[in-house]
């Protein structure tokens, strides 16, 4: 399995319905629908932006998620971060300690400080965050949008309305559509 | 799992063990157990090393691995490269065309080219991958040897000549020590 996996890929693509959407907050279920994904599966992942800060949910016949800052203060390292959790690039094991000829156990010269194969490897990954943290969801929208035709937003409009439509007409079953 | 795991962890600290020690070849088994790891596990490790240039192998009684190159010339990416195989960072699953909006299948302007994403995921990996390549085995045996006291080098001497003499008692069956 890749290091970053297909749930951070869910999530981007997810969250960047939420882009400079005119507020309009969506469930995961219409999330995962316009983005022809798993909905169970999204439905695991937007908690954890939630928890995140990255995005704010609402209930009610209008609610759902939207965006809880501007796209452009989201850096893929925070969505990343949020959706993996703790996840070293390397788990060092110490394996410097299990020297044969420490019989007596790793003496404080083997031990102290980083292993020098652990420091090489957290700089790795210090690499790998910096640059991570260096674009963020807004970066990836304005790329995204650069390439959209007209044609294209015409068509999401009027998706989104008639999911809103729904939405109204079942009055009385609110709950169903939001947040998730 | 870590991306990085640890067989490139035992892969390194066994091949510290070749740098620098006077073009001794050590059995995978020898290598392992001077370093306190599985010798099955180390036993799967080395021949990886060995197809990728970075240790050759000698049979016979005095036979083993030896660093195929000066240990200044094998970076950690190769190491890690040699050990983990093909393995992106991210795995990108071209989400993208999934849309629920692409009816009639997605549309060139929107599969031209990488994915945002995926383009900002390939940037994190090859900062991640030029940190390891910016750092060889070398380094790291110097920044061990810093730290080792004279007592410890000739307690290795004593290990490793032991095994020498075991070796070559054992006229006859040479083929059991060399070279996993």
């Amino acid at each position: 399995m890749a290091h970053i996996t297909t749930s951070v890929e869910y999530g981007i693509h997810g969250l960047l319905w939420l882009v400079d959407n005119d507020g309009r907050a969506l469930s995961s279920r219409e999330i995962a629908e316009l983005q022809g994904v798993s909905p169970s599966f999204l439905a695991k992942i937007f908690p954890k932006l939630e928890k995140a800060g990255i995005v704010m949910a609402s209930e009610g016949v209008r609610g759902g998620y939207r965006l809880a800052m501007p796209a452009n203060e989201i850096s893929f390292l925070e969505i990343v971060d949020a959706i993996e959790g703790e996840k070293p690039l390397f788990d060092c094991q110490n394996v410097r300690e299990r020297c044969a000829l420490f019989s007596k156990g790793a003496p404080a010269w083997a031990t102290d400080g980083h292993c020098a194969i652990h420091a090489v490897m957290l700089q790795a990954e210090k690499a790998m965050r910096e640059a991570l943290a260096s674009h963020t969801l807004g970066d990836a929208f304005k790329r995204f949008s650069r390439k959209v035709p007209d044609s294209f937003n015409d068509e999401l409009s009027r998706w989104l309305g008639e999911r809103t439509a729904s939405r109204t007409a079942r009055v009385g079953k609110p709950a169903r559509d939001a947040p998730t």
